[in-house]
């Protein structure tokens, strides 16, 4: 969809500019109004880090081409990259089979985590058991 | 980790098995005792679903090398494709920056998804604006 179509698909509630409500419609949210948001760079595949929006974030994220979250700790829509620069272009947008997950692939502009790694789960790999082949007996 | 020497690391709390407490005082729960645990298929790298952990789903996903989440609307620890099959055999876990985000890295058996697609966002796609290079001026 361009630009333009996405302005227009909007102007039917000029009122209340938003989120499309049939999309709305479907979105399970959690007591807080959010849905989660799984983000995975579009080249690498690697999953840079999970964020929460609002209707108005998922809105923005998918008529401006700007992943655009509700910073839970702020209380206020964040632009990522706003201020680091760190800015994710969405390629794609999907919602899951329940409605309260949507999966973003981006083009990721520098290091995704605000510790200047790649992704927020650098660092963080626990130890797990791996099962062999052999034990793999469901 | 061996499944040997998961036991022994759990074996310090003999009257309350679970997660282990450097591990468990990492964490940052939501109000339902919940981490997020976003499920990546190791091979095709696809993300898959997004389950949701208290402290037994996590000590057990780490120990037995099968993915195991607390089901929100059955309210009990559900073992991924305990009935339909469809395992999740863990390759790798991740805790990202925040504390409140897992990755689990799985070779998942058949389809994820329990509509039988491979993933829940498989048909799930939402029309959105992708910048062309040219406008992408963060």
């Amino acid at each position: 969809m361009s630009a333009a179509d996405a302005a227009a698909s909007t102007a039917s509630s000029p009122a209340a500019p938003g989120l499309d409500t049939a999309l709305a419609a479907r979105l399970k949210r959690d007591p807080q109004g959010l849905v989660t948001a799984v983000v995975q760079d579009a080249r690498s595949r690697r999953v840079l880090m999970v964020g929460w929006m609002d209707d108005e974030a998922l809105h923005r994220t998918l008529t401006t081409g700007r992943a655009t979250y509700w910073s839970r700790s702020r209380q206020e829509l964040w632009v990522k990259g706003e201020t680091s620069g760190h800015v994710q272009y969405v390629r794609s947008a999907s919602l899951d089979c329940d409605g309260d997950t949507l999966l973003l692939e981006v083009d990721q502009i520098g290091p995704a985590c605000h510790r200047d790694t790649d992704t927020c789960f650098d660092g963080g790999e626990l130890e797990a058991v791996v099962l062999a082949p052999e034990e793999r007996t469901a």
